[in-house]
C-alpha cells in the first residue's frame, strides 16, 4: 500500500479563549492539533513538536488512539506553548492578548527515519526556520504545503521568503496575504505571491470563504454557512488538516499539474471544499472539542450540502 | 409578446465619492440610476423618480436611449437628491458624510395607467410609505422585490415591515440584515428575514458574494473577483438590476415556486450571479462609467468565467 502519511510540524498548545460565546481558560489547541485532528478523518498523520511536562498526557494517547502518530512529540522540561486571545463581534478576526512560547522558544525539530520518509508535508505557523528544518530533513515529498502569520511575515522575511520558494502550497489568511503581498485587494495579492514560489495559493477568508489560485486560475469557495460560532479559533488550521487529508488521501502528487493537470484541479477544488467543511466544525465549539465528536457521517453530509448549495 | 418589463421606483441623484482610487463630486449617482442601467441589459425599464432642474437632461436623453423609459423621472423644482460618502481601504462599507434630499423631500410617486401595469416592480431603497404608494398602484405584478437601509429599518420599522409582508424577494446588506434580524449570523438572520414575510431574501456582502435563502435552501456565491474596485457605489442597486433583469427576461413568477420549483430555483442562482458579475463591473470606476461603457460581450465572458470559478 502507498504511503499517504502527513508529517505536521507544529505547536500543541493550551489556549486561552474568550468569544461572545463564552470563555475556555487553558483548552487544549495549537495549530498541529487541529490540523492532525482534522486530517486524521482522511489519512495517518505524525507530529513533530513539543510540548511541556504540564501537558496532558491523556491527551496524547486520545491523538494516538486516533491513529495520529505522536512519536515525534518532544516532551521538554518547562511549560507548554499558551495563546491567549478574544474575539469581539467580527468573529473573523483574533485579538491576541499575549504569547507564552515556553518549550517553544528553543524547540529544535530532529526527525527519525520514518518521519523523514513521509511523502505529505505540513508546515504550519511556526518560525520559519524551524520550517526550513523540517524540510532539509525530509527525504522526497509529494506535496508541501505551509502557513504562517503576520510576525514571521514581518519578522523573518528573507527566511520565509526562502520557504516561499520551496513548498508547493501556502495556506494563508486574507490579512496575511495582504501584509505578504503589499496589496490588499485579493486577486492581485494571491497573483503575487503565486509569483514568490507556491504554484498553489489558498487564501483563507473566516466566514468568507477562501480562494483557491493555481496554474488554470482563481476558484471561489464558500464557508459552510454555520448558525453556530461559538470559537473560531483553529478554523484555519482545520482548513487546512482536510485540505491536505484530502489530498493526501487522493494520492495528490506536486507532479500531477503536469502529468494529470484535470485530475489535479479537481482535486484541489475538492479539497478546499473538505476544509471549508472541516473548519465549519471547528468554529462550533471551543478547543477542540467539536472535532472531537465529529463523526465522519456529518462530515461526509454536510460537504454534500456545501456542493449543493455552490451548484446551479 | 408577452411584456417584461421592469419598473423601479429610486433615486436619480448627485453623488460626491471619496475613494483610496481617488475623488468624483457631484457624479450622476442614486438607486433607480444604477439599477435601471444595470437591467436594461437584459430587459426593458421604466423608471418613476424625481430630480431638480440641475439635473442633466443629457442624462435623461441618454438613458431614453437606452430604452429606458424616463417619462415617470418629474422634474420639480429645486435641487436634486445628493449624497456624500467616502470609503476607506475596507470598500466594503460606505461611510456616509451628508445626504440631501432636497426634491425627494416631498416626492409623492403617481403612476400613470401603463406604469401601473408593469410585470417586474423593484422598490428600490426609498422610505417605506413611499415603497408601499407605488405597490398600491400597481395592478397585477407577477413579482415584486425590494431594497432598504438602516436609516429606514430603524426609522420607519413598522412601516417597513408592512412592505416585508408585500414582496417576493428583499435584497439588502448584511449590516442591513442583521440590523432587521436582531441577529449578525448571516444563516440565522437570513431565516428570521424569511419569516417576516419575502419567500426569498437575499444578502449582499460586498466582496465577498452574496447568499439566497429560498424555499429549497442556501445557496451561496461569490462576488466576482475584480482587481480593479475605484467606486463600489452603486455595487448594490446594480446587482439588483442585473438580478431583476434576468429574471424578467426568463419570465419568472411568483407562481413558479408552486408550478416549476426547479426552474424557479435555477432562475434565481442564476440571477444572483449575474447580479454579482454586473456589481463586479460597477465598481471598476466611478459613478455609473464602468456601466455606461459597458458592452454585453464582456458581461458573457464574465458571467462564463464566474461559473467556471464556482464549478467543481
Amino acid at each position: 500500500m502507498k504511503n499517504k502519511n502527513i508529517l505536521v510540524v507544529g505547536s500543541l498548545a493550551f489556549d486561552s479563549i474568550s468569544s461572545p460565546a463564552g470563555k475556555a481558560e487553558q483548552v487544549l489547541g495549537g495549530s498541529a492539533n487541529y490540523f492532525s485532528i482534522a486530517a486524521s478523518f482522511y489519512t495517518p498523520v505524525q507530529i513533530v513538536g513539543v510540548v511541556g511536562e504540564d501537558f496532558p498526557k491523556d491527551h496524547l494517547n486520545w491523538l494516538s488512539s486516533r491513529k495520529i502518530d505522536v512519536s515525534g512529540v518532544k516532551i521538554a522540561e518547562g511549560k507548554t506553548f499558551h495563546w491567549v486571545g478574544s474575539y469581539d463581534q467580527n468573529l473573523n478576526e483574533a485579538k491576541t492578548l499575549s504569547t507564552a512560547l515556553n518549550v517553544f522558544a528553543t524547540f529544535d525539530p530532529k526527525l527519525d527515519q520514518q518521519h523523514r520518509e513521509t511523502p505529505y508535508i505540513f508546515l504550519a505557523n511556526i518560525d520559519p526556520v524551524l520550517q526550513e528544518s523540517v524540510l532539509d530533513q525530509i527525504k522526497s515529498p509529494a506535496l508541501v504545503a505551509a502557513d504562517s502569520m503576520n510576525f514571521w511575515i514581518t519578522g523573518k522575511p528573507a527566511e520565509f521568503k526562502k520557504i516561499l520558494n520551496r513548498i508547493d502550497i501556502l495556506s494563508i489568511n486574507e490579512g496575511e496575504s495582504a501584509l505578504l503581498s503589499g496589496e490588499r485587494n485579493i486577486v492581485k495579492a494571491a497573483k503575487i505571491i503565486r509569483a514568490m514560489g507556491p504554484k498553489v495559493v489558498v487564501i483563507k477568508r473566516g466566514e468568507y470563504g477562501s480562494i483557491l489560485l493555481t496554474d488554470t486560475g482563481f476558484f471561489v469557495a464558500p464557508a459552510y454557512p454555520t448558525e453556530t460560532v461559538a470559537d473560531p479559533t483553529g478554523a484555519g488550521d482545520s482548513f487546512a488538516g482536510a485540505f491536505m487529508g484530502f489530498l493526501a488521501e487522493a494520492g495528490a502528487h506536486r507532479d500531477m499539474a503536469k502529468t494529470d493537470p484535470a485530475r489535479w484541479e479537481d482535486l484541489l477544488k475538492r479539497a478546499v471544499l473538505a476544509g471549508s467543511v472541516m473548519a465549519s466544525f471547528t468554529v462550533e465549539d471551543f478547543s477542540i472539542r467539536r472535532l472531537a465528536r465529529l463523526e465522519t457521517a456529518e462530515l461526509v453530509s454536510r460537504q454534500k450540502k456545501l456542493i449543493e448549495m455552490i451548484t446551479i
